[in-house]
């Protein structure tokens, strides 16, 4: 199943996505669940194959899968190339920083150079969404409790994430990071993911999960001892090699430009880029 | 006016703190305002002196004084003397990081030291919470964005704060962080704010705004920059030097302590520390 939350012409819902629109799910649950963080906390809904749609993909506007976690915990350096590319050293455990909410934007909205900086980066992520929430979850108990997986677009402000040794005022820009469209649940996906971006059409990342140093289940293990986890908290689990500010010569984003981050068996997220006053070019 | 979020027999509230006990806001004002981080985003109300008071100091709680900011927005390496006693070397921008909610407690709860590690860390600061919201706040307009100054630990476990150079991992485990008991709105403030820690009695942080290397008027603009803020977030501006980790041996909090933090003219903010059970010793 895949979930979503959109804007429609009688208001936000959440719904289940399929090939001829959105399954209105706030209407039929609302009255137990006011948004999807709360749906994630309990057994999901069975959905009947050929469920009639209440609305047609035009009617729609796409919103973050979650757009009200309580946390993002995002994962610097996960995979070994892009641990690489950027001269960095291993550690023994992931690196975490977190984003807030109002940094996200939905499938198809646009993302925002800022008018500080020129240098907004793409970063393709797997995020992980957290269905069944808790503290210090092994390992191996790790997958009951990740409702399902989402493409994210963990953009970045190199500028401002250089500034200090703190990545976070380079992460925080509003609008400037993708999640999208929906999340798939794992019922639906096979155990190695395959993750890419593109910009304009050409392919600048291409990664599966095979190449992370920390993988997810010990990424939920770490975090859940730090935090704990709720329905809807979001993991963003890193970026493989291939990043703008790392090629020779750099390549930043820029208004007009459109990235696409695609995971296999989920989907594509894709966003437009567009500067501070909302303009493509 | 000294304003707190408190429990009371009557559930959760939000009021003006004098010196017999808290008046009810949160009755008198609660239609149009859930929340004391609603009230902070208006022009706040007069309370008379000498209004009666509703509930007395043994009838309430402290919690956080905003327990649900949208962001608890952290400056790392604030403090000359600080800076100095890590060893880092200046940077041109304040190091920017993330607590999240659910890691503060309120005056007068305990700290958690957790089972994870022995190391867990004093950071007394200065929390400048937000009233008025806004993006590219310039310097010589913050302080009208600013609501009033809350004592804050920012507690630190730091084994965790150094697995990698992301500060992350050390400062959200719940429990850690102290907030409170309330704030006091800046017409009650002098411009040059005193700061200090207590462990046990005993004076392990002092200093004053003097030592800052990015005074508050710098961090508003600069947090906003990167963040819009919001009524009731909460900047928290860093530590002086002296912290535990620091000294030679260096010294942790253990269960059975008590922490105090104290800002002048603003008041004490004071936190036993327990184990993971909930046990002093």
């Amino acid at each position: 199943m895949r979930l979503a939350t959109v804007t429609t012409p009688s208001g936000t819902i959440f719904g289940a996505v399929t090939d001829r629109g959105v399954i209105d799910l706030h209407a039929r649950l609302g009255a137990r669940h006011p948004d999807l963080r709360s749906l994630l906390a309990e057994d999901l809904p069975v959905v009947p194959d050929g469920a009639p749609v209440d609305y047609g993909f035009a009617e729609i506007g796409w919103l973050p899968v979650v757009p009200n976690p309580t946390k993002i915990v995002c994962v610097g350096l996960n995979y070994r190339d892009h641990r690489a590319e950027t001269g960095n050293r291993p550690t023994r455990h992931p690196a975490l920083f977190l984003r807030t909410p109002d940094s996200q934007v939905g499938h198809e909205q646009p993302l925002v150079q800022p008018r500080e900086s020129a240098t907004l980066d793409y970063e393709a992520e797997i995020a992980v969404v957290i269905g069944r929430g808790g503290r210090r979850i092994p390992r191996e108990r790790a997958w009951h409790h990740v409702a399902g997986i989402s493409c994210y677009n963990d953009g970045s402000v190199r500028e401002f994430q250089r500034h200090t040794a703190q990545y976070t005022a380079g992460k925080k820009f509003p609008g400037t990071g993708g999640f999208g469209p929906w999340l798939t649940t794992m019922d639906e996906l096979a155990p190695r993911l395959t993750l890419s971006c593109r910009v304009n059409g050409a392919t600048v990342q291409s990664a599966d999960t095979d190449g992370m140093i920390f993988p997810i289940d010990e990424i939920v293990e770490y975090a859940s001892t730090v935090f704990t986890l709720e329905p809807g908290d979001v993991l963003v689990t890193g970026t493989p090699g291939g990043v703008g500010s790392r090629r020779e010569p750099p390549v930043f984003l820029a208004p007009g430009d459109v990235v696409e981050v695609e995971i296999g068996g989920v989907g594509v997220l894709r966003n437009p880029v567009v500067n501070d006053q909302g303009c493509r070019g």
